[in-house]
């Protein structure tokens, strides 16, 4: 992989190939081979009714659905890109009865963390006979001797009702860690398998760590379990908490609604989570129909002039009297100076707050004009992330945990487990590190906004 | 298609081809051509951004995914089975400033029927310039004069709150009508798209509208929504309300296991929908980790015997004290005598009741063994049943019926818009109507039950 | 007390006095009169900001709140009724170093039970130092040996999250058991408070514990938890866990209406908590203003006749095509012939079951008159009881439970906890025990009922 | 009343008599006489059952409940301070069949506007058969002609489901309006009783509005609401939303908690309403029993310094890695610079923003200490103001609103609805406006907060 993928600047993340959800990704059938610790030779201890369920490396998933490119490729002999299924394998590579495994929970908190700790931990106990996992306390800082965290021992009774609560019980922490004292900390507990939860920085830290492992040539699997509330993970279909993160950002779009019909010129303005990616926006906008400006940072924006974002919103409030906004966090980062950036502990651009700095622009623009508004702003992100899982998510959690654990049980390495037209695969970390996924213009999703919003382009100068 | 089919009595039920959920159906290429009214030949007034993602007829998914079995398949020159992708097409049959269109809605309640018809009048009204919508009150009882119902004159402001409750504003019916009076009522009304939504049976009759159709040569598109509350619709991926049910019935399952934690011996009874499928027992159970025991229609299970259910209760509550079962309705039926088979005014099998059977016997047993228990019944139906549609459903109903008033504005007929591998296609109606999914044993959605609840096999007499 | 009321017939249950909440209670100065085990020396470790706002035994409430009645008895020399405040007091009669207490929850579910255990430990633990505190399990049962179930030792870390969930973690159980191996157990186990949580048969067995403590010249204290889902119990004016069940009635009210109105003479029938007092259907349905009839076991209504409840539901269903019903568990019993009353493992009479009469009575008067229904029927009791409080129960749970510790603490003993005028006072068993609150005809409840629903006198040849 | 008071600054604010929920409020018994237009002289046509139930002017309830001090009152032949009682009169002093009507709802958002608005229409309506009600949109605004807001039309169905949306149908605006405007406008109108329901700055227009009816000898009635969701109102002992609020506000506490212990050192802050009281936050703080700090305005509290808020977070984080503060928007002012006051539409002073304040003095003064925390800031207040009313406040608001109508309709003036003692009271405005609640340092509500959070007096220098 090119390691200059890995910046993330949002420069590179624009020149990114397109990749909307459900189109095709810029990948080759080489990009999705599956590292593997060796052979696995040891009968799964997994029981299957009838023994027979058992899923093999030759099972192989298609990319891509549309089915007259899929033929022309194939009759003209060209290799179809697939991925591995995910699932139970007949042998594993590590003796069960020996194993001690690992599990992290890095970043930003997200609806189901527990439900994938609860569900690694069960399966690895009950499915395969686990009895040694560990929990590492507060992200990859749990790992390094001077923070002084202890290990959790994680058995299914402790994790038995976690499920119920939000946030994640190890704790989380954002950043990077030394990458040696990592596995130092590893080879001292004797570590086989490393569950890592987590977004794309963490993705990234996991490469590393296999990096390390590899040098010293060390029998440990990593096992990613990707992790993004925005859904923005680059060949993953659907990541856990999204659906959860949507249900919570209607109530605050239906208050934002509420607020706006209460007054003359009423305004609700909703900040919702999407750093580079407005899945949540676009989503919760289709889901709660009462948007008429949804703002992500896929779609460019102007604010004023004659297309502007402020003017449309002088004849919205002209011609009905209220609006409601939502503005995805990561949306007009353009009317900041660029010159200031600043980067978060896990190496992540500082974003302006395009939220204030909206309702700022937009009282303005109005005081002006002599009009006056009442403008409302609404940030509910914290009070997202920090959900219990749905049911939805709950069942997808848990089953996206458990063939985490097959993958690590069967040898598999630097993989992370993806979603693929409904199903389970094994995507090399590498494919997807430092990519994302967005939302295109031309897609569904966008059009669907578009006319569920009415909003029109708002780039002035362009037809 | 056998109109045999049609029939839906267990017995064909159990013969028809295993459908699990992502895996093979059993369909031809030819099952799968949609039938038009004929060229559509004026461009669509629909706005989409750049102009150039009308999706066209060419464009077509493939049912399976399997690599393997798709390059095999291609390589031996055999035609792979695939579905037209649904979408706004270029041009349209319909002139809108003439079109006059009509909606139903049939059957038992399910979260999301307001959505529907909500989001079929946006896009009518919004996107086609179409203004004269009727919705049919009570289903296809509406239809016919005797009953005398009127007609709802819909329009946006109309139906632009409706999504926030439950049912369904047109309201509904159980049962067949006279289909030629049905037809009458249509040419009256100069109906050009017939949207019907309702499940199998509505399927039936819409089927049989459109032979009426062509037998006196009109010229009206018959499209339908498909709405089953048990995800049991044949090459239908996904169906609307499901979702929502499913989060719904995990809260009477927490109450059931809150229940009989409380008591000594106590035991937590839930019944959920699922006449033949067990799809929300299924994935309540496993959104809800307090099931012990899960018994669907299509997994045999035994009361009485050494592995028998009752046997395996004793086992539990020796051992914990306390069980949780969720039993779909049309779970053991083959505990009633099949002479006494009486039927619904929709035609389907009138089924016995399980849920006060099961609690029944289970307090006979016990009381039989001189132990005493607290047992505790809930069936939660109509309170799902009846629910506003959560943000997942909302946002995949809205998406449903924009493609389905884009497949009848195309001159698209006897198609339903289904759901495969994440994308809209079109289904001819006779390809699904008289079969449907299950859950089978082998499948992934089931093994995960077992292992969720460790209920193990329930029939005596096999290994 | 007269022993005759606790037999708790119907018959009784009329003849008791009127006793409507809020309206005067039938009892005399001397029925409040509290008891204690000796004076309370050993100053209270109970630290308060200022330490001046210890509650002294001459604090006492007002029964009545009418200026006009209270002035009149006054000036006429009589003795008002009053209550003695709740609250911390400036001495205790226990040595917190030395004291053992028990907490025991009997009866059916209520939201809230978890929240009263926790906060008696919590005030127990940390406001006074007693460390040592014991949960009884499943009831009154848990102090008979041969059932053998353990105690549970409780402190602050145990019960921390047990508000979150619904239910008892203790269990509970119904019916009488031995009193003198319960006062066996509570010596054994050198108890010096017990505290009760449960309704109007828990109130009877302990004042027999009582009894018993004396005879035997213990030194134990018996505080009384008020535990009725019903809100019935005799002056106290909340019960705890009522508000959490009405607010959930509601939505089972709401699911009514939707099925009511989604089919040709449709209706939704929904039974509701409450054996003797109709307060959860009368607040439900103010709540939730659907409902069409609500039917009490306080206010009397024939079936049949020109007032009858079913002419009263023809002619709604004519007017208006659908119709909601609420019916109180207790309603109605006069439909079933009196001869074969049973009882109950807590020795109330089984009720008969007049929500399935009802809908079976429905049916059959419309069939027989040529008109089809669509009646659904909802049952939601089990879902309600196990419910975990909502903020109001939570705050009012935690209050509650303080203020019966500081009781115990004080000496008090053969006393409930009550609520009367906003504030938490002490009530004498004996005051309360066999009696209860109900929803009088004439009350502003009711007659808010009657303009709600607009049901009117369904009682034939009275005016 | 002394007209200072009417102006609220903070000093005058602190200079008001003691007001504790449930403790002695400081009036006369002259303060407590209604006044009215004249004789009610025209039979009501409310149907009571049995005709009997009608509330008579004589009926009083007392404003304290204490037996002592009550009884001492009476026989040193003191009069008590009683409440005359709410309720529908025998006699009305409107003609129902010539009443117009109007609503108007002030100030900020409140859960159940809505129900008050929907109530008032209804008992209107088919209590009285008044058949004229207007609605006046965005507050006092609605009255004055130069903002051209239409009137709306109340009827029975056009208010049937507004209950089920949070804010008010009708609008609402900040700010006086002119008096003499407002009253022109009644008088073009003819109206007969106005209904205002808002808050301080709401009840004392509405004396304005009484003062110049007067004048201008009118026979207007005015009939206050009292609305509040910081349940603050003088001699008010509950006010409508409060209940909702308290629920939303434990969800934010939650999400605080959750983010609080997933990272090192984490904070979680929730700024909550309550700009002179801390009621929501106090209440809050009980139910979800997740605080550590609980800052409110009653109570005075330092940063710095030992027994500051600042050491004491060091404290407790240094102990538990974990802290969730939970502020007032009204608490610790005075960290902010006098000079500065400025005051928003209502008259009301701008707050100062304590919560983004204290979020930087937390971060500054551990980044100071060289500890790095992660602290989350949750500001709720939109999404909880802007709920639908839960159903306790539903109960609640129609009991309220009803018993305005009765007010009205009996021809009371310059007269708010009040709870007393759970009874429905007439309180004179002049008695009310000006004035408020609080939360009182001795008080059990504040006791138990401290005994809840364990946070100790945090000011430096008193003991």
């Amino acid at each position: 992989m090119d390691p200059k993928k890995g910046k993330k600047t949002p420069a590179a993340a624009k020149k990114a190939p397109p990749a909307p959800n459900g189109d095709c990704m810029q990948i080759t059938a080489k990009d999705t081979l599956v590292q593997t610790l060796g052979e696995p030779k040891i009968p799964s201890p997994v029981k299957r009714a009838g023994g027979t369920r058992f899923v093999s490396d030759a099972g192989r998933i298609l990319l891509e659905s549309d089915a007259g490119k899929i033929t022309a490729q194939i009759q003209q002999g060209m290799e179809v890109v697939s991925f591995e299924k995910a699932g139970p394998r007949a042998n594993v590579f590590f003796d069960p009865s020996k194993l001690r495994c690992a599990i992290v929970t890095c970043g930003g908190l997200c609806p189901g963390l527990n439900d994938i700790i609860r569900a690694v931990v069960m399966e690895l106990w009950w499915g395969y006979g686990v009895r040694s996992i560990y929990g590492i306390r507060y992200g990859l800082a749990g790992f390094i001797p001077k923070y002084g965290y202890d290990l959790v021992d994680l058995d299914p009774h402790y994790v038995a009702e976690i499920h119920q609560m939000g946030g994640t019980m190890l704790g989380s922490s954002r950043g990077p860690q030394d990458i040696d004292e990592i596995v130092d900390c590893l080879e001292r507990l004797n570590i086989g398998i490393l569950f890592t939860v987590g977004g794309d920085g963490t993705l990234m830290a996991a490469t590393k760590i296999c990096d390390t492992i590899k040098k010293r040539r060390l029998k440990i699997a990593v096992i990613g379990v990707p992790k993004t509330i925005d859904n923005d993970i680059y060949l993953v279909e659907r990541s856990f908490g999204f659906d959860t993160a949507v249900e919570m950002a209607t109530h605050a779009i239906r208050s934002a609604h509420i607020e706006a019909i209460g007054y003359p010129n009423g305004i609700g303005l909703v900040k919702l989570m999407g750093r580079h990616s407005g899945f949540i926006a676009a989503n919760a906008t289709l889901a709660q129909q009462d948007v008429n400006f949804a703002l992500i940072p896929e779609i460019d924006f102007d604010l004023i002039g004659q297309k502007g974002f402020l003017s449309r919103m002088k004849e919205r409030l002209a011609q009905r009297g209220h609006a409601v906004v939502v503005v995805a966090e990561g949306a007009g980062q353009k009317f900041f100076g660029r010159e200031k950036d600043e980067r978060d502990p896990s190496g992540n651009v500082r974003l302006h707050d395009i939220g204030a700095y909206l309702k700022q622009e937009i009282v303005s623009y109005f005081t002006g004009q002599g009009t006056e508004v009442s403008l409302k702003y609404i940030d509910p992100s914290y009070m997202i992330r920090s959900l219990p899982a749905n049911a939805n998510d709950n069942v997808f959690c848990s089953a996206l945990a458990r063939n985490a654990v097959h993958a690590g049980m069967a040898g598999k390495t630097r993989t992370l487990v993806g979603y693929w037209r409904n199903q389970f695969v094994h995507v090399p970390m590498d494919a997807s590190a430092g990519r994302r996924k967005s939302c295109e213009p031309a897609s569904e999703l966008w059009q669907s906004v578009l006319e569920a919003t009415g909003q029109g382009d708002m780039v002035n100068g362009r037809d």
